[in-house]
């Protein structure tokens, strides 16, 4: 049995990032490249100094086609089944850093039909409803409205379609039976999918007239949906796509990822700031059965879901943090106090973010294609 | 070994169409279906006359709901992957009279997607151009240019993608695998193609808010491409599909339907009048070794495809028809004779039909669907 399991529609166990890579071929993100990025972005970002965004494919090739002067466009997205939860953002957070850096063109496909069609119950109403839901949490993370391009699947179907077919025809059952462990009984939709997801690898460059990089920043389970387009470019004459891949934020609860399935330990975007606290404060920790033991034994921020909140987003100075690492295991800082401040801060963050939220609904059109 | 096959993509022997009909579980046009539609014709067309549209399915219930004043839609369509010859034309020219008796609106299918997905070696914009060039000959029938509407399915994608991932959620690789009887190596664009051909029996339901009835005329080998639509229908709350099947206009050779892939016993509607009459000498006929044979022995026109020709489009008078047949089996028709008066009917048609093609290139626009 594994110990855990990592595909695009589950995640389960405590997941072995360096097995991962190994299992998956990826690459870890080392100190040579680390540097090189460094130099562009004049520092690096808190994700990249905690081996938040750990792994990647071809990340170095880019990097060196960037210097030759061959500039490369990012392409993320999301499955939009629900809300917008906290872990989603990172790894949004972090395209944004690149589209800054890297003065990038950002393609952000809302792939609603995926949804529709691996969620029995989901209604291609709600799943389309979502896409626009969701897109307010993009724009609220501050991309440039110039050069970001968000489309639903469904909406910008036509120009993905034409694509996607070029795919498709490179790509046969037996292979998505092997990459994604699809079977007879999947629906026809299902299987057609990979080539749609696959599309924004190629069509901004069919659109642009030119052969153009691509960057896709995405949590490491999202990798195998591209192995087939990387298969499948040199094939259509374009590049392969590279890849940079980030960890999963663990949920509220003990162990696994945030899941919006999981609503209790899983903090939404438009929760409220006191819903939030709720949950925080219930969250699982490494503290001890009492306060007196923990002040003489100290607890285990390893294990704690609250520290992992600090550590992900929630404080940004690295030597702060080792503080409370520090403070925790030394029995000085007690979990209802600890929850406390994390409670403020997501508090804040989530006031900020709504507000943001608010206001972009006043400009999504700016940011949707359309074919 | 069965002694024909009949599939949307070949179609092989001698086809015994009774047979088909059991083996498609369709049901053959009988005399009181022919009754009730020649009351609203005011007449028999001559393809139902002589049995060239022979089966269906649900037809009985379209003209029934026509009775009760809910008009229907036709719905029928061309795999653009070359030039149309006189064999594509046959279904056109029936759903043409079908349009006129009923006054109904007619959705055309031009699935450059599937062609381009199903042949190696065709490109799509090979595929995209054929859909064009197609398009031609099917205005050149007459169709009404308010009511028609022609559309890709690459440049169509945006409304078919919409209700195909509907159609889809609704269908396994299990059940493509039975009806079309696909394998693991067949691409997925190929696997999900059955359910963008089962789009327009529904979206233009979709389109207009309300559920209409739809009737597809096309040839018997398109038959199963309907049944999972037939089968999804109910689950996505529109009416199955109705269909009237055709037989296949004989190639110029011995046998075999006609088929692009054998130019030589093939019309193509831009032959020239001479080249058509080339091929029509060089034909296979049920004639006898020589001259004086045929006079004492009389022809054969059963096994004829000359005679096939007049039967199917160039000799719409039944009376004169049969003394076509008579003339030969008495051996007073002579092949060379009989030959190059059907060369003449059918170069005045083709010069009928490439003017009428010519004109269409300034129309082309007012039928074509955009999404």
């Amino acid at each position: 049995m594994p110990r855990f399991v990592v595909t695009p529609w589950e995640v389960k166990g405590k997941v072995d990032y360096e097995k991962l890579v190994k299992q998956f071929g990826t690459k870890l993100i080392d100190a040579a490249l680390l540097k090189k990025l460094e130099r562009y972005a004049g520092g690096l970002h808190m994700f990249l100094r905690r081996g938040i965004f750990f792994s990647h494919r071809d990340f170095d090739w880019i990097l060196n086609m960037y210097e030759k002067g061959e500039k490369f466009y990012l392409y993320t997205g999301r499955g939009p089944s629900g809300y917008t939860h906290i872990g989603h953002l990172i790894p949004w957070i972090f395209t944004k850093h690149l589209q800054d850096v890297f003065d990038a063109e950002l393609y952000f496909q809302m792939t609603d039909d995926e949804k529709f069609l691996f969620k029995r119950e989901l209604s291609l109403k709600d799943a389309t409803g979502f896409t626009y839901d969701n897109a307010l949490d993009v724009i609220a993370c501050g991309f440039d409205p110039r050069k970001t391009f968000i489309f639903s699947d469904v909406e910008y179907a036509k120009t993905l379609y034409r694509t996607a077919i070029q795919v498709a025809k490179h790509i046969t059952f037996s292979t998505v039976k092997a990459v994604f462990g699809f079977t007879n009984e999947n629906n026809i939709g299902t299987i057609f999918f990979p080539a749609i997801q696959a599309a924004p690898c190629f069509f901004p460059s069919v659109l642009k007239g030119k052969n153009i990089p691509c960057l896709i920043p995405a949590a490491i389970d999202q990798d195998p949906y591209w192995r087939p387009s990387r298969d499948v470019a040199p094939k259509l004459g374009f590049y392969k796509p590279a890849q940079l891949h980030c960890k999963f934020i663990p949920g509220l609860g003990e162990g696994g990822k945030m899941s919006a399935s999981q609503p209790e330990t899983c903090i939404f975007t438009t929760d409220k700031p006191e819903v939030a606290k709720r949950k925080i404060m219930n969250a699982f920790t490494g503290g001890r059965a009492t306060i007196k033991e923990q002040r003489e034994k100290g607890g285990n921020p390893e294990v704690c879901s609250v520290y992992q909140y600090y550590y992900f987003m929630f404080e940004e100075d690295d030597e702060k943090l080792e503080e409370i690492y520090r403070e925790c295991k030394n029995g000085d800082r007690i979990c209802g106090d600890c929850k406390k401040i994390l409670a403020e801060r997501v508090g804040r963050f989530l006031v900020d973010h709504q507000r943001k939220r608010e206001k972009a609904k006043s400009v999504i059109q700016d940011f949707m294609l359309k074919d």
